[in-house]
């Protein structure tokens, strides 16, 4: 399980390659399941050295999470040039690379926290890390997403709109995850075509949401997602 | 702050008051934000009592979530007539009295676990308990959608729409809770709304759920939700 490294590396390179050895870890296992011996395996130095350069798992667990959530919010930049659908289809073939990438890690931090310590207790801070991370992650998506449709002071309905199809986008993954027996492609696909439609209900009901979305939508190439949604959905109604 | 209770109440009926008295406490605000000692004050008996019926406040904030849980649970039962979308109009607007009733809990359980403990440390049973109890309520909404939909062996699409619905209408609520900045009443029509529209987009693309929304669909009435958003889309999109 050593990876043959011997070399020696300065403390911050060393920070940095631990890091990565324990997000490749707790990406693909349980993160409660993963222990600092097989961490330290997997980096090819002692059990003693791991603490020389993190008090425990819970400080490497946050430093894994910090690089993971830096990762996946650079995942949301998307160059602001072409249709929106096009464009929003990019960002959700990216996410589900992350999210396949770190399947149970991701379901794990999603379903109620890090399960990580095996002493028993959770300490408050490492849950309001986690917490804030992830919040944080939502929060650069939000903001991605409202560049991309040119709005700077959102309305409350808009502003719904983006948090809850951010919501959506997560369980969908997290439903994914669980057996995968949907194909991924036809997922990043939906939640595309989910957007739309949350906003068209939304733009329903209110004109100011009406107007931005009318808008927004002219923009579109008729063979585009968002168009290939309307004609479906006109053959589903008749 | 005391109710005025002194006569003697049996074990039983006392632990149930004392819940009850919980629940009301830790509804109106952050759970961690509530004392054993108010909770005594409030309950009209005195602290060590409180401690002969509950072992800690981890137990007795356990035992309020768990009727909470009950209670939501049972605001999902809705009777099998009449029209779909009134149905699931009626849910939602229970879903949002219990919201409503208890927002400050309900938005500290939802957004990352319950912030009880005052001494730093989770014990992780508190942490599985409150998450099973929130897969139960969510599994209890998901098993009543099914049956109203008359299906008792969910395709994999299908399950998508119902679970990550349900996620969404919770996303919505703690929105909603965030400044309530938009009536309730317009958000409970708008995730009916949504959950057609989500439907509708597996539909589109999904010959087996196209064939289950036409057969649901067929149902609703001209002036009921469904139709409703229908033509308000229809219009949107000409």
């Amino acid at each position: 399980m050593t990876t043959g490294v011997r070399r020696r590396l300065g403390v911050e390179e060393r920070r940095q390659q631990l890091i990565g050895v324990a997000l490749e870890l707790f990406s693909r296992r349980s993160p409660d399941e993963v222990s600092i011996d097989e961490i330290a395996s997997a980096a090819g130095i002692s059990r003693p050295l791991v603490y020389h350069y993190f008090p425990g798992k819970l400080s490497l667990y946050e430093a894994a999470l910090q690089r993971a959530a830096d990762d996946l919010a650079a995942r949301f930049v998307e160059p602001h040039e072409g249709p929106l659908g096009a464009r929003l289809l990019r960002v959700m073939g990216r996410y589900f690379d992350f999210v396949d990438e770190h399947g149970p890690g991701f379901s794990a931090l999603m379903r109620g926290g890090p399960a990580v310590p095996a002493g028993g207790t959770y300490a408050m801070s490492t849950v309001s890390t986690t917490n804030a991370l992830i919040d944080s992650v939502r929060q650069a998506a939000y903001v991605q997403i409202l560049s991309h449709l040119g709005v700077t002071d959102p309305p409350a309905r808009l502003e719904l709109v983006v948090r809850s199809w951010i919501s959506l986008a997560e369980s969908t993954a997290l439903i994914w995850l669980d057996g995968r027996r949907i194909p991924r492609a036809e997922l990043e696909s939906q939640l595309v075509h989910d957007f739309a439609a949350l906003a068209s209900v939304s733009a329903a009901y209110d004109e100011e949401m009406g107007a931005l979305l009318r808008r927004v939508f002219k923009e579109e190439p008729a063979d585009g997602p968002f168009a290939d949604l309307a004609g479906r959905l006109l053959t589903l109604a008749t």
